[in-house]
């Protein structure tokens, strides 16, 4: 593979020569700037990504699932012969270790072939035919024939704490190229070179395959002159983005604003509440703190699914957080993704310890290093959580909220918390079944409901949902993890009376 | 059954005493006022409606759908035993003729009853379900399953030109209340003796078959108190609307400026275009008119899928105008739904006959009855119409306006069109394919595709889709007809690890 890096957006099968510098990836281990220098698209180049966009539309919507699917698996094997060039280059830009990069490039990978097989045949789009019935009383019954039809071209904006799996080819992309959406990226500024290095893939796999140009186009740099713009372009018809609660709801505005409003999939912020009954804690809670260690600094801590809150009983708790706090004291912080995560870590969790009611349980050393995020925890009183919104307070990295409280306490501490995409529970199957107020308060403010598990590790498989009630993303109706992501850019259609040759395959009679 | 009408609204099982009198229906045919006054529910009351709603969710949305099929049909059953009741009563209040009020009283019946039939078993709700591996590598797989779950109490208002189908029982309740979605019903001033017939059904259905109390409520009053503190409540998760653009417009914006923003599913305008290729005229232009004007003028033209805009050949059209010319001439203006739907009328069809370029081609003569509509048309160049986006305006009632020019002029002039609920074409399978330009540009911007038939006419059934992109729906992604309608009131829950005894019974093991 060609590694050079040009440091320019591709506009549809053009590299753009951009206009203003918008800077270069920082290494967040060393703070020193890495090579090439990136160079922001002109609005003549976003307005000719978005042009070939809604050129390539009719023409990409109307190819065969297959067709389509071709593509797919295109892009994954560009992917796969370039995970070399991502190891050597994406834990420069991210701080992410090799062994990260390698299994992010292999999920995404199977993103892109999951979508493939799904869209091998019809089904996905929900045809439903009902033939005419001339002769039925009072009226005739006229033919109807239904299906999801995509909705046009898409904006996607790369996630900063998933540089391959909700990137330039991650499942906002996979999932609305799967439904015959071309799709216009927007490069995240900390790993540009990442995106790259992807998008050679996608427009390698889109001229190889005979897509038609305009598929994909990535564009570098953000504000009102690339990413407000096309959001704010009529030609686009949905937003897909992973990131900051304020990033998500300016997206939101933009978009509601619009002459036209569209639907805007951001998922934003989550503190994933993760409920203790006392027979969990009775048992070998030596091993239940250790995995809650463990999935508190996985990738240090930087998942939308991070265990940041956690409630457990005033009383019997403490064998657990000992052995939590053993382990936090011990631990080496790692680097963050960049120095404003870093920075924002440091805020965040200064914040919520200056909550009145909020000890500080464990805090390891710093490490002197850079960016790095010492884990911590702190505990609060249930009573106290209840009246102070602001210790719900995403603390992004490996740092929890601990509330103390008997079940009642818990119940209405629960009642506080805003959307979440996900909810746990610990404890026997008699004992959860036991405290129904919990349980029915956890499904209801979230998409996942784990029982005896953490939340990080996301599935990609059919039945998964990774999204949920607002702010944890905007749009509760839909997933960004899973197959069932493709509806987020669809809408029905009917067709009536339609001659035959002029129907869409999936809706002519067999 | 008992007729007297209170005048108050229905909160949970109690009948509100109300506040301030809201006002008294008037007939439109001579604008006198019909007894009884309407009381205003005051804002404790709609507190309380809200407070009731919000603690049905948990218990109503828990029911198997057989049991929440049962409260369906005992509605259905509820306003059958009503029809006299509201044969009485809503042509008093809406000038609808009594076949339209039976018509429309068995179509709300049967769309109640097509929604029990649909939660008689849990496919509609796509339960998913994926088994634990645990020996999978390098990790196990959790045992994954997910299915649809109501979103919690939902508002409807009640649409001024269907008294019944979507009103108070009409689709969007009864798509809700299938969901499991308690709903909060606000009434239409035009129509409230309507309303508080059809709301006695269904407090009786919802008594009578033990649904908890607040599955249900009614609100007389709108603005501010009422429907404004509906929408902005916390308790409620979504909105269904049929109404006017200013008013779902303004729902969207208190919807998205809530602490947490819920979706808003309104319907409020299409002009539904429809397109004559020149080998439909060379039939029997005729009877092509005939039916054109019967579509046109049927419910004096006060459907949202009224045909308003008609294209046709600058050339050979001549015989198709003259019928449709004559048949209007003659027509005997009808009476509209209210004083205001006939002010409007009068104002937007002066609005548009006064843009340049537009020429009338025919117009009943005035009737001298109040408030009645006198069918027209107008005729425009395509040329003219792609400039003005003026004359998309709808002229809700019995008047079209008629764009003239060849195939390529008709193209240009609808790509300057907004989203509609639905697209017609008439003419021979061979000449429709010829022009893929129309035909993908009729598709892109509506949400049914009609050959060689009029919009009017909306079959309930599965395969329909009552629903475009904006603004003649809020939200294209859903529909308002049909059994489609169910999703918009849903969203997708995962359940991870879950005893089987936790789990809801679709997603349990057989």
């Amino acid at each position: 593979m060609d590694t050079s890096l040009l440091g320019t957006s591709f506009i549809g099968y053009q590299r753009a020569r951009g206009g203003d510098a918008c800077g270069q990836a920082v290494n967040p281990a060393d703070n020193e700037k890495l090579d090439p220098v990136y160079q922001a698209a002109t609005s003549a180049e976003v307005a000719r990504a978005l042009e070939l966009a809604d050129r390539a539309f009719p023409i990409y919507s109307a190819l065969p699932g297959p067709k389509r699917a071709e593509f797919l698996r295109a892009i994954a094997a560009g992917i796969e012969a370039r995970v070399e060039d991502l190891v050597a280059r994406t834990p420069l830009e991210t701080a992410l270790p090799e062994a990260r990069v390698r299994g992010e490039a292999g999920r995404t990978i199977g993103q892109l072939r999951m979508f493939a097989g799904l869209i091998e045949d019809d089904a996905w789009a929900d045809p439903r035919v009902e033939r005419a019935e001339p002769d039925r009383q009072p009226m005739p019954k006229p033919d109807l024939r239904s299906m999801q039809v995509p909705l046009g071209p898409v904006a996607v904006f790369c996630a900063g704490n998933f540089p391959l799996a909700f990137s330039v080819a991650g499942g906002d992309t996979a999932s609305a190229l799967a439904a015959g959406c071309p799709v216009v990226v927007i490069a995240h500024h900390s790993h540009p070179g990442t995106a790259e290095i992807v998008a050679s893939a996608v427009i390698g796999a889109a001229q190889a395959t005979g897509m038609p140009e305009g598929v994909f186009s990535l564009l570098y740099g953000g504000g009102p002159n690339v990413g407000t713009a096309v959001v704010a372009s009529p030609v686009i018809q949905a937003v897909g983005f992973t990131g900051s609660r304020d990033g998500g709801m300016a997206l939101m505005e933009i978009a509601a604003m619009r002459p036209r409003p569209i639907p805007v999939y951001a998922e934003m912020s989550a503190v994933n509440p993760v409920v203790f009954l006392p027979d969990a804690l009775a048992g070998d809670a030596e091993s239940l703190a250790e995995s809650c260690f463990g999935s508190l600094t996985l990738g240090c801590g930087q998942f939308c699914t991070n265990p940041g809150l956690l409630f457990l009983p005033a009383e019997g708790s403490g064998e657990f957080l000992d052995a939590l706090a053993a382990r936090i004291q011990t631990a080496t912080p790692g680097v963050m993704l960049s120095p404003t995560i870093a920075g924002t870590y440091e805020e965040t969790t200064a914040d919520v310890s200056a909550q009145p009611g909020v000890s500080l349980l464990a805090r390891a050393a710093d490490s002197g290093v850079p960016n790095t995020a010492p884990p911590m925890a702190m505990t609060v009183s249930a009573a106290d959580f209840a009246t102070r919104p602001e210790m719900q307070r995403e603390m992004f990295g490996p740092a929890c909220l601990i509330v103390l409280g008997d079940s009642a306490a818990t119940a209405l501490a629960l009642d506080t918390l805003e959307g979440q995409l996900t909810a746990s529970i610990f404890g026997s199957p008699a004992a959860i079944a036991a405290e129904a107020a919990i349980v029915s308060r956890l499904r209801k403010l979230s998409g996942r409901l784990i029982f005896n598990g953490y939340p990080t590790g996301v599935e990609v498989c059919s039945s998964m949902v990774h999204g949920g009630p607002f702010p944890a993303t905007s749009d509760g109706r839909g997933t960004s993890v899973g197959t069932m992501a493709i509806h987020r850019f669809c809408r029905p259609v009917c067709w009536q009376n339609a001659p035959a040759e002029l129907l869409p395959p999936a809706l002519r009679d067999a």
